[in-house]
C-alpha cells in the first residue's frame, strides 16, 4: 500500500482550527501516504453540506478510495448529510462531548465555534497589546523598555528569536522582547551593558553553527556573515556567555516554533494563556 | 451545581498544543464552571508522570472532585501512571488511533510529536520568509512590494489589520501586507492611487464606529482621534469605497484573529498551510 494518495476533508461550524489541529496530529503518524487536502470550514447548512458530499465523492472516484472525513460539527443534521457520502468519518465532538457532560453533571451548550471565537474584551485587548509590545521591542529596538517584557529572549542573528516572539505573544498574550547579539557585543566576554539589568528575564536561544550557516547563507550567500567560520565563532561566544552569567538556553537546530514556544514558557514558569 | 471549581490537565509527550485545543474546544461548551489549569508538556518518562499522578491527587483533594485530564500522550506506559491518579482521562491518542490505522491499513509510526515538530526545512524557510514578509510591509511600510503580497489587507487604523496579517504569516505562511486608510486619503472618494495597481489583492476589515472608538480610546482617551463621531465618519468613507470599487470585506466587531484569517483564507481562495 506504499506511496498511496488519500484525500482528507476538515469540517466545522466555523474555523476548523481544531478538526485540522486534531486531525493532523494522527496523520502525521502515518508515512509513504500523499495527502490532498480539502479544508470546509463555516459549514453551517445543510445545503452547504450538500455541496460538500459531492465533493466527498468526487474525491473517492478520483483517488479509487474513500476520503477521511475530520469533523468537529455540532450540528447532528449537518453531519448527517455528510455520512450520506463514501467516506470514513471521524468526529472529535461527538466522540467525548457525552463523556464530558456526564463527568461534569450538565448538558453542552450546543454553541459553535466557542473555542476559536472572541469571548471575552479584556482578553482580546491583553492580546493586542503583547502583540504591539512585541513589534515595538524586536531586535533590540527601545531596551529602555525591557523591564516590563515577561521574557527576553537573546541570540545572535537568525537565531529564531523573532518567530518566537511573535508567537509568544500572538498565541500566548506574553510581552516578549529580543536582543540580538552582534560582532560588536564580543569583543569581550561580558553581557551587554543594557542587558544586565533585566537578567533574571533573559532566555537563550542557540542552533548548531552548521545550521544557522544554512539559514543565514538563504540569504545572504556567500558572505563573510554566513560563513561556517563566522557562525562558529559567534555560537562559541554566545554559549560560553550563557554558561558564564547562567542564562537558560535552548538548542533549536532540530525544533519548530511552536516547540521552542512551549519549551520557554515551561522552563520559564510563564503562564500559557492558549485562549485568553 | 453551579459555579463548581474544577482542575483540568493537558498531557502531552511533546508540546501539549493539540491535547490543550482538544479540550478546550470542549471545555467552552460548559458554563458556571471555574477552570484551573495545568500543563504538562514534554511528560516523556515515568519519573516526571509520578510528580504528575501526585499533582492530580493533591488537585482532587483540593477541589473535592476529580480533574479531568486530556492526553495525547503516546506511550501506554506513561499513561498507565497518570491513570493510577483520582481522575477521568480522556485519551485522544488512543480514541482514534487503530481506527485510522484500519482505515490506512497500515500501523501508525509512534514517534512522539511529529504534529507540532519541525519536519521540512523548506517550509520552516517559506513560514520565515512570509514572517518577514509580513513584518517589513505591515503598516503600509513599502508599497512598491506590494506586489509581491498574496494579500493586502485595507482599513483604518486599530481595525485589526497587523495581527491578522501576523497569524497569517505565522501559522499560514501567508506573505500577508497591510495598508492603513488614513484621514489624508479620506478627501477624495478615491482608492489611494498606490492600492489602484493591485486592487485584485485587497480585502477591507471594517467594524462597528462604537467598537473602533473603544479601541481606540484605549490607548488615546479623549483625542479626536478615538472619538465616536470621527470613527463613523472614517468607517463610512471606507465602507463606501470598499463598495464602490468591489473589494471584499468583513467585519471584525464580534471575531477573534484566528476567525478573521481563517475568513480571510477563505473567502480569497487562498491554500491554507497550516502544516507546512
Amino acid at each position: 500500500m506504499s506511496g498511496q494518495k488519500r484525500t482528507v476533508f476538515y469540517l466545522s461550524d466555523r474555523t476548523g482550527i481544531t478538526a485540522e489541529t486534531l486531525g493532523h496530529s494522527l496523520l502525521t503518524q502515518f508515512d509513504n501516504i500523499t495527502w490532498e487536502t480539502v479544508n470546509a470550514p463555516f459549514l453551517d447548512s445543510v445545503e452547504k453540506a450538500g455541496a460538500v458530499r459531492e465533493q466527498i465523492d468526487r474525491a473517492a472516484e478520483h483517488d479509487g478510495c474513500r476520503p477521511l472525513i475530520f469533523s468537529t460539527l455540532l450540528k447532528p443534521e449537518i453531519l448527517d448529510v455528510i455520512k450520506q457520502a463514501n467516506c470514513r468519518v471521524f468526529d472529535f465532538f461527538e466522540t467525548f462531548i457525552h463523556s464530558v457532560e456526564e463527568e461534569l453533571h450538565q448538558p453542552f451548550a450546543g454553541m459553535a465555534g466557542r473555542s476559536h471565537s472572541l469571548q471575552h474584551h479584556m482578553a482580546y485587548f491583553k492580546r493586542i497589546a503583547a502583540i504591539n509590545y512585541v513589534l515595538a521591542h524586536d531586535d533590540g529596538i527601545d531596551p529602555r523598555h525591557f523591564k516590563e517584557a515577561e521574557i527576553i529572549l537573546v541570540g545572535v542573528s537568525r537565531s529564531g528569536k523573532t518567530p518566537a516572539c511573535l508567537y509568544l505573544g500572538l498565541q500566548y498574550g506574553i510581552a516578549a522582547a529580543n536582543y540580538p547579539f552582534t560582532p560588536d557585543d564580543m569583543h569581550v566576554q561580558q553581557l551587554p551593558e543594557v542587558l544586565q539589568m533585566v537578567r533574571s528575564k533573559l532566555f537563550g536561544l542557540t542552533l548548531s553553527a552548521a545550521q544557522l550557516h544554512v539559514i543565514r547563507s538563504e540569504r545572504h550567500p556567500g558572505s563573510q556573515y554566513a560563513s561556517l567560520a563566522q557562525c562558529a565563532l559567534e555560537i562559541e561566544w554566545q554559549e560560553s556567555i550563557f554558561h558564564r552569567y547562567h542564562i537558560p538556553f535552548q538548542d533549536t537546530t532540530r525544533i519548530s516554533i511552536e516547540e521552542i514556544s512551549t519549551i520557554i514558557l515551561n522552563r520559564c514558569g510563564l503562564k500559557r494563556r492558549l485562549y485568553g
